[in-house]
């Protein structure tokens, strides 16, 4: 324990067939062995989190439940267990469990989903550590690890999107960012980006082949899915592969067969879910501790709200409106 | 040399913007260095001739041409070189080089294309060797190579659906065949067929998830594409992988990005021409070798009609109205 607990605790929550959440006062949760409870500084609202209110996301929960899939702050009770009393006291990023989230006060988390966060890494960066900067860090491994030279990002005005971009041009890669509007290919040229193309461009389909075949680009890092997947990659070189990471469009992937057919382009999927499922707990600290070393350049996350958990219903309208100008944050405690 | 030869020769011919042939005499054409006249007993109406009529297939030729990318008959004439003068006198199973193609009583084809036939295998089944049955084998060999205990067949009722399915079952796969009428289903299982489906059933989605998972049928052949690819994969267990070969529907594929990301589905395209580009001329010639031993019984081709070249209007209609009634050849010789 670390100092006192209240009995109660402020949390949203997300009930019924009702797709925005209610601010409530519940008892304060209990860790069970193996598991600990967070008191929340920070907690983002994620594209998967949005997806997840509208019930619409791959994860499902029985309600009523507190939604946040991820979160940062300090350890102050543990269940049992080595991994969770080697926690007790510490600054941490979180990942919910599938019980309650993480837009609460306090979160009971597995201890295995808790990483200690480096001293110089501020809770607020850490509160989005395990989903864009780790998930940014992985696709990149990946894409050097199957030798791309260069690499095609679609939304690459988002969160995401830039940070991949930074983080691929780093490490040598080129890398070819397709945004939608002409004020953003300003942006991330601002941000240094070399090659960022508007897809709402006349000529864009041409632009993007002479692009992608000068620089080697042979992987596409598509979130949108829907007729950008196929549109994209048909401008790609032969033996190109998509990798589908999300799915913004909320349409099917359309691509022309005679692509895969006689251009040996292929798809396929991403998600952290099955990294996780597949790499080990070492390989999994590993990249983490690495990432941390880099959250405060290439990896950074830009915010651009931070409000209390009674302001959700503004919080909620932010995050929906603006994904491209940086995260919201609930800051709870 | 063998027998004396013409001075002209009947031919189909393909003239600019004329998606039908017309009969014509042609000059008898002569072999240059590595190419060979063959004197043609039958070529086969194929689905990718049809589409190449359309001027919708991926290889294009300049018009006028002969087209008709398959045949089998006699070589009667070598341009000179080791090869070529190795296939003089032999019967031979051929396929088009860049220029005119089968659809004529002489062809003149690269002897590096040429694969002289069996004692035991007739012209007839000769000619329609190197796209059904040596496509059904590349498959079949590469679902057994990646260890799938199971395979969906779209297009199943079509010859080189029921081929592989018969291929793959001989092998000890399960193979669930997709066909999209009622009188299809009777047709296949009379052929021995254990699992087959009709797309147009009420309930085949359900169906297609039970068997698919009971079976382990992780691997979907599709020779449709559109909506169909997507649909049958979604049915199917996590991890599958769709290798689309052809493109009936002539619509984009379209997939549900969730498959993709959340249930780690792939899709991928299968050309023979990638086959050819990648396998040893030994590879191949082993495969072809292991092909004719079985094309008189699970990887025979049924004949539908056998017509002069005279009768193309009515030789095309055939084959554009029964695909599924067997292969319409012409006989020139």
């Amino acid at each position: 324990m670390t100092g006192a607990l209240p009995p109660l605790m402020r949390a949203l929550e997300l009930r019924e067939g009702q797709p925005a959440p209610v601010l409530v006062e519940r008892p304060l949760p209990v860790p069970r062995r193996g598991e600990v409870l967070v008191r929340i500084a920070a907690a983002p609202i994620n594209p998967n989190d949005l997806m997840f209110l509208r019930d619409e996301y791959e994860i499902r929960k029985p309600r009523p439940t507190v939604p946040g899939f991820e979160g940062a702050g300090t350890v102050v009770a543990s269940g049992g267990g080595f991994v969770a009393r080697m926690m007790l006291g510490r600054r941490v990023a979180c990942a919910a469990g599938d019980g309650d989230g993480t837009w609460a006060e306090y979160a009971v988390v597995p201890a295995l989903r808790c990483v200690p966060l480096r001293r110089d890494v501020e809770l607020e960066q850490g509160a989005t550590l395990l989903t864009n900067p780790l998930t940014a860090w992985v696709l990149a491994a990946r894409a050097r690890r199957e030798r791309h030279r260069g690499v095609v990002l679609t939304a690459a005005a988002g969160a995401l999107g830039r940070m991949l971009e930074r983080l691929l041009r780093r490490q040598g890669l080129a890398v070819v960012s397709i945004v939608r509007r002409p004020a953003q290919v300003e942006a991330l040229r601002a941000d240094g980006a070399e090659h960022v193309l508007d897809s709402s461009a006349d000529g864009f389909a041409g632009e993007l082949r002479d692009r992608a075949a000068r620089l080697g680009a042979t992987l596409l890092l598509d979130a949108v899915g829907g007729e950008t997947t196929g549109r994209v990659l048909a401008a790609m070189p032969q033996g190109s592969v998509a990798r589908v990471y999300g799915m913004l469009s909320n349409a099917p992937c359309e691509l022309d067969p005679a692509e895969l057919v006689f251009r040996g382009k292929r798809v396929e999927g991403f998600t952290m879910y099955d990294w996780l499922r597949t790499t080990s707990m070492l390989g999994q600290l590993l990249a983490v501790s690495k990432v941390q070393r880099r959250v405060r350049d290439v990896l950074a996350t830009r915010v651009q709200a931070r409000l209390p958990l009674a302001d959700h219903a503004q919080a909620l309208a932010k995050a929906v409106a603006g994904a491209n100008d940086g995260k919201v944050l609930f800051v709870p405690a």
